[in-house]
């Protein structure tokens, strides 16, 4: 079960101070397992029978089995909420001889998609075209070229091939009853950056041989943990309290890292929420994340020096089941101090010396997870979910709206000639 | 050529006062072409024809050829500075029909690793350990692990498929021969985050088929640019001058931002230029980087509306020669207006309009190049550092050093029980 510490020398964050904020709020993780104060619409996630039940797991596994029999890839047409959980989980979890997860719908770029088109040439594949209002631009011109290439490879057999997962009763639906395309329920209760535990995102982990049952598994533990723990124990809790007391001292950055590569895109999805939830109204940590220890080698030197806006928050892996050594070799590469030991080791050794490092100047928050399976990533998704609900109500911001990312798209929906948003 | 705008309607950035800017710190564009104040061992960049000179690319050249017909994939051994621009040439530049580059040394992770040695299992290849001082743990125990695994492969006759890039006179450079390895040299007077334009950042470009005299072209235009244009035109010293005006305006990140996923490790590159550079005494713009238009759907948020700590440089690119058309295929999608565009109407669009909404709300820089090929990257490597030092001089901070990174490697050293880092 995944567990919060923290390391801070500069006094900001200390035990007392954290179990003060953490009481100070116990109101308000009352108040959330009751949904007061939340939109009923946006709570839909904290319901995981609902979107995430029995029938849903097991139709997602039969369809995920067909695709697995039927395609060397899986395309799927998705931008930010509709991809970037799915894609954290395909990143860490993809187990061999599982169909190519592709990524598609999240770019505008010409050469991006073209370079997509080409890595399907001589695949067969399917397309998952998820977009809650089936509205925006990316996944709708992907959805277009994609269904012309599928139609090119399978001729008047080409829907058999196409997922859309969209809301009950929208166009996207109609167009699907229509076309012959196979639909899924994109929640009608659930924003698009909350949804990991849906089938937005766990049809293309499926796809890929992620056990999904582990993964809910993992969330309704967590979920069990953060309505049961009193608040001076609840990591959802003092985690959200560590970050509201270091933002009310006046940091404004927050950056994740982890010493396994594993969780590439799993920062993306983080960010995302984060970014979205809390960055309204002049507020909020903006959030950034690193791969270390690669990254020490570009922003480390920043973290130890520079402006002092950060503080970091590493997640930590306790076994990662894997092991290379580091034998000699014969060659006097003046690297002796290496001989017997094993990469586990550097690794370990790297994470424990950049905490110590960073911690003289800055706070340094750890999130401990035992493994990287498939409970670690349910834990997490649903850790940070309840996590930024409570950072959101104690900035005071609504955790479930995104007003700013309309102000590009007017004008972007203007320039293209989109008749409804002539301003 | 490269050209500097920008857009700002909170007026903290307007064309007086980056006049005057550019205009106060003249002296420091003067003093920069005589090399003067700065450290004469960090400055061999600036001579690009002792470092990328013709006998330098000659040889590459024909190393590079060697390599591209007797290996599949070529494996960069380096971290940081040794491999960011290799690699940021490769993503975005590398022709069709060359070995696949894999990036190793920058991981202390034995998953990762091992997934590396698994990508190389049936496939000729070389690798080239990029080590300024071949005392950083990641090139090293990668460099061990890698020897392993071409002996196991080609026995005896190994050596001749590995290349080593060290310090002249360097205990790397004697290994080599004694092992009878390749020795390029990493130039002596050149710190890692400058060495693009060198056997460093050039060998594995060349092996991906990036026309690496085009790259060069590109940089010594760029430093022609620098050295004659007066300083209200001068591009690098422009936006150096527009840096350090909204930092002390309070601005403390600087996002740089593309519609093109190309430069998405150009990105890497640059963020370890600013972050080492300027990152110290307290001081310095945090650099990150966002992927547009996908990441407007997880940071344009905030962006927009969250905490007023950032501010945006566009890299934009005029045309990237690749169509991808829009035209309907019966399927009644709703996306009408797309009807006869192409994917960069709907690029260019998105991008005008992400400008035209984060300018007024925060300062937009703009810095658009021709097209995404060999001689913007060799502009871009050069601008940037030119910039770089420039910036650094009006922030007052050495550009060359990183007295920070040491802190956590002392810690790490002692703990893995290398003798001359007891503390």
């Amino acid at each position: 079960m995944l567990k919060l510490t923290f390391a801070d020398q500069t006094g900001r964050l200390t035990d007392e101070k954290l179990r003060a904020e953490a009481e100070k709020y116990a109101p308000l993780l009352a108040g959330m397992k009751e949904k007061m104060g939340l939109d009923p619409m946006s709570t839909g996630w904290m319901e995981l029978e609902k979107w995430a039940g029995e029938d849903t797991l097991s139709r997602l596994e039969s369809i995920a089995g067909e695709i697995r029999q039927k395609a060397d890839a899986f395309v799927v047409i998705g931008v930010g909420g509709s991809n970037n959980a799915a894609r954290s989980m395909v990143k860490a979890l993809k187990r061999p001889g599982n169909p190519e997860i592709i990524w598609a719908g999240n770019t505008l770029s010409a050469p991006a998609m073209n370079r997509m088109l080409r890595s399907l040439e001589g695949k067969d594949f399917y397309i998952d075209c998820i977009a809650k209002n089936f509205e925006t631009l990316e996944p709708g011109a992907a959805f277009r070229v994609l269904r012309r290439a599928l139609r090119e490879k399978y001729g008047a057999d080409y829907p058999a091939r196409v997922i859309a997962t969209g809301t009950i009763g929208s166009p996207l639906e109609a167009l699907c009853q229509k076309e012959g395309f196979t639909f899924l329920p994109f929640p009608t209760d659930i924003g698009g950056r909350y949804t990991a535990l849906s089938n937005v995102g766990l049809l293309p982990a499926a796809v890929a041989g992620v056990d999904i049952r582990k993964v809910t598994g993992g969330a309704r533990k967590m979920r069990e943990a953060v309505y049961s723990l009193p608040p001076g124990e609840n990591p959802a809790l003092l985690y959200a309290a560590a970050r509201h007391l270091l933002y009310e001292a006046g940091y404004r950055v927050e950056m994740l890292a982890s010493f396994e590569p594993a969780f590439g895109w799993f920062y993306k999805w983080w960010i995302q929420l984060f970014a979205e939830s809390e960055g309204k109204e002049g507020k909020g940590l903006f959030p950034v994340a690193s791969a270390y220890s690669e990254e020490l080698h570009s922003v480390g030197q920043f973290v130890q020096e520079g402006s002092p806006i950060l503080f970091e928050t590493f997640l930590e892996v306790g076994e990662t089941g894997e092991k290379l050594s580091l034998a000699p070799d014969g060659v006097s590469d003046g690297f002796d101090y290496l001989d017997g030991k094993d990469y586990g080791d550097l690794n370990a050794a790297a994470a424990e010396a950049t905490r110590t490092a960073h911690s003289r100047r800055l706070p340094v928050l750890t999130l401990s997870v035992p493994r990287i399976d498939e409970e670690t990533f349910g834990e997490l998704f649903a850790f940070f979910q309840y996590a930024c609900v409570l950072s959101s109500g104690m900035l005071g911001v609504n955790p479930f709206d995104q007003p700013g990312v309309e102000a590009y798209k007017r004008w972007m929906f203007k320039a293209l000639g989109k008749r409804e948003w002539d301003l």
